[in-house]
């Protein structure tokens, strides 16, 4: 029994480490690394944090118990922090010695060990760490990315119990290839990173904190929204994989773009430059042509009908077209049908709103920026209008996680 | 004593699977997974065909007995042809059943199956073709990535053995990760390509096929230089997968270059717009600052120093300069003084040589092509000034190789 069990395990984290070796973001690919690793052992609760320089960020947290007390389909704050790597905290001390460290109880380590369990978490949210298995995740040349801890291992009653050798053997293995996946989609990112770059080269306004806001705004609205649909996890994983780095690509057509237009301020063009700027979403979707994989599909979607209205109103762009009928030479949108509802794809309406709304809540060469207030009343205004209804009532729905995100990237400050 | 050996080949494979994961370039690749199979098994031959649309594309093609007959550190010519997929074919047979064939001699194949042995290259280079192992390259979803042949198992006498049960195992295991790493690497070259088109929306010379020249020729001269200079066989297999793609992004950085300069003729440049222009060997730099990997290294290295001249004359540019002093807003080259010699990077010497190659025999908007003799000529005539004598010397060893690359990648007809 316990030996089938111990199968049924291994059998599982095969075909998960295949999943994960697919995923292409990495953001994306560390919250599933930490679900999967949580249901491994069955833990209640975990965390993981990445090497930046010389301290430790927190990408994701997760709490089983929190989570229960919440209504379906909310989550947890958004958690954004870093400190520096010490040994005398649990995750620095397993960061400087390369090891995992198995804790029995957080409450009792020995007054001889350099590090202390920090109780303030659990006195302030009322909970009780006990067991804890924090883990290096280390490259095979022995470089760090970060440190995956979870918490509170459960028996089949819901008891917290010790993370035994079974528990350790199969963490390592799994982490192992966690770190393989992760080293790919870093790979990954630093590539969208050059890209998104190049694109900040031409149009200084396509900042870095501009496009990760929009692009993390999209995948909460999207899990709002999938939830708020029922729609099934294994679409949610790769929807939400490909939404997170497509939601980047919204703008980069604007690489195509004359520098004599993109250097004017936007109230100033005449009605012909307008359109040549109209243009950088078509470009965009030339870009991914031919597409070969759904993020290109997905990335085509975002940076062609990003600007479309859900009424199907004239001031939405480019409408019904057909990427055959642009030349990105020429650079002239030809005159289309209007794109509407539910014909636009839903990759795009939900970008339209993160980006309309970062637009708002930022200050940009041409305006100042608004409260966060009446961004949000903004974007309710043109609910049904300019965007969908449902991606607004989603967007609405994580507002709070709108705002920490909204913190946790902060435009730079001009030079 | 069979059972040490099985277990030794075993742990070789988890060790090459590792490496195979690390590898970027899908020709590198390639290359390295029909080289670590032929090794597995110790066969004397092999190819690999990828799919490309309803056709059968060759990538590699090895072959022991007719390398042991070149001259040492001569390569086999560079072979580029493709066939449609279709059953009466061995490898068309594969890719249409999905199914791995292990066939005992090829000269006995029984006429009742649909495919047969094609004994013309047989015949034309005097070699009998005699077991024979093609297995597709299938991704987990049962897209089909290509065919891998191998051909002729030896046995420890170099006796041409049939692919044994054993063989067919350690072969199917290690091309199921061997798909993985390629399925990486093609995600990979995916998102190069892009960056490269963002590039060409800017400046139309940099077409695909140039791109595609200048990086395979950059590939050959070094894999000859490293043979002349004895570089260890790690060192090359992580510079050339490096080299191949850090080749490609020389000229990247004119996206931050004005289109009213991009779009003027040559010979027509002021002096300040000959400046302007010098940028874009900074701007290229710029874009992969800060480096987080070996690529972006040299990739840096290629896009800096590529116009940097061997005898440090005053025609190079942009010489000693620190990135710091250089801003791409601005857009000028600061005074620096000359780099020369083997300061000058050997990815950026190697790269000159092959762009400067490209360029000279191939039509451009301000001149007409070179003939390849002319283009070799002018290349020596530089070797010692412009080039970096030890590059050029390789450069001229792999001729052969240089002219079928070129007759591969031809210019697109303009429109």
């Amino acid at each position: 029994m316990a030996e089938k069990k111990h199968e049924d395990r291994l059998q599982r984290i095969i075909e998960i480490e295949r999943e994960l070796g697919e995923i292409q973001d990495v953001d994306v690919l560390l919250e599933r690394i930490l679900t999967e690793t949580r249901k491994i052992v069955n833990a209640d609760a975990g965390s993981i944090y990445v090497v930046e320089g010389d301290k430790l960020k927190i990408k994701c947290g997760h709490n089983d118990t929190f989570l229960k007390e919440l209504a379906p389909g909310e989550k947890l704050p958004y958690t954004s922090f870093s400190f520096p790597i010490n040994e005398k905290q649990i995750c620095g001390y397993v960061a400087l010695s390369g090891k995992p460290l198995n804790i029995k109880d957080c409450y009792r380590i020995s007054e001889s060990k350099p590090y202390k369990f920090n109780k303030n978490t659990d006195i302030t949210t009322d909970y009780r760490t006990k067991s804890m298995y924090t883990i290096p995740l280390k490259m095979a040349n022995g470089n760090l990315l970060g440190i995956l801890q979870i918490i509170n291992a459960k028996d089949e009653n819901g008891k917290i119990i010790t993370f035994d050798q079974d528990a350790e053997m199969l963490i390592a293995h799994f982490a192992s290839s966690a770190v393989q996946a992760l080293q790919h989609a870093y790979l990954t990112a630093n590539m969208v990173k050059r890209m998104l770059k190049m694109a900040e080269f031409r149009d200084p306004k396509e900042t870095y904190p501009h496009i990760e806001r929009v692009s993390s705004y999209s995948l909460e609205i999207y899990d709002r929204w999938a939830f708020n649909h029922n729609i099934p996890e294994a679409e949610i994983h790769r929807y939400r994989d490909n939404l997170k780095i497509a939601a980047k690509f919204h703008d980069v057509g604007k690489v195509g773009i004359s520098d004599v237009i993109l250097k004017k301020a936007f109230p100033r063009f005449t009605d012909e430059e307008r359109n040549i700027m109209k243009g950088h979403t078509c470009i965009g979707a030339q870009l991914f042509e031919p597409p070969e994989s759904l993020l290109d599909i997905m990335s085509q979607e975002v940076a062609l009908h990003h600007h479309d209205r859900w009424d199907g109103g004239a001031s939405g762009y480019p409408g019904r077209i057909s990427l055959s009928d642009f030349s990105v030479k020429d650079g002239i949108v030809p005159i289309t049908e209007p794109l509407s509802g539910k014909d636009i794809p839903l990759s795009a309406r939900i970008v339209a709103v993160a980006d309309v709304f970062d637009a708002l809540s930022h200050k940009r060469c041409y305006k100042e920026a608004w409260t966060i207030e009446d961004a949000f009343t903004e974007i309710m205004n043109n609910s049904g209008t300019q965007f969908d209804p449902e991606v607004v009532l989603a967007f609405m729905q994580v507002k709070d996680r709108i705002c920490s995100i909204q913190m946790a990237f902060p435009d730079e400050p001009e030079d």
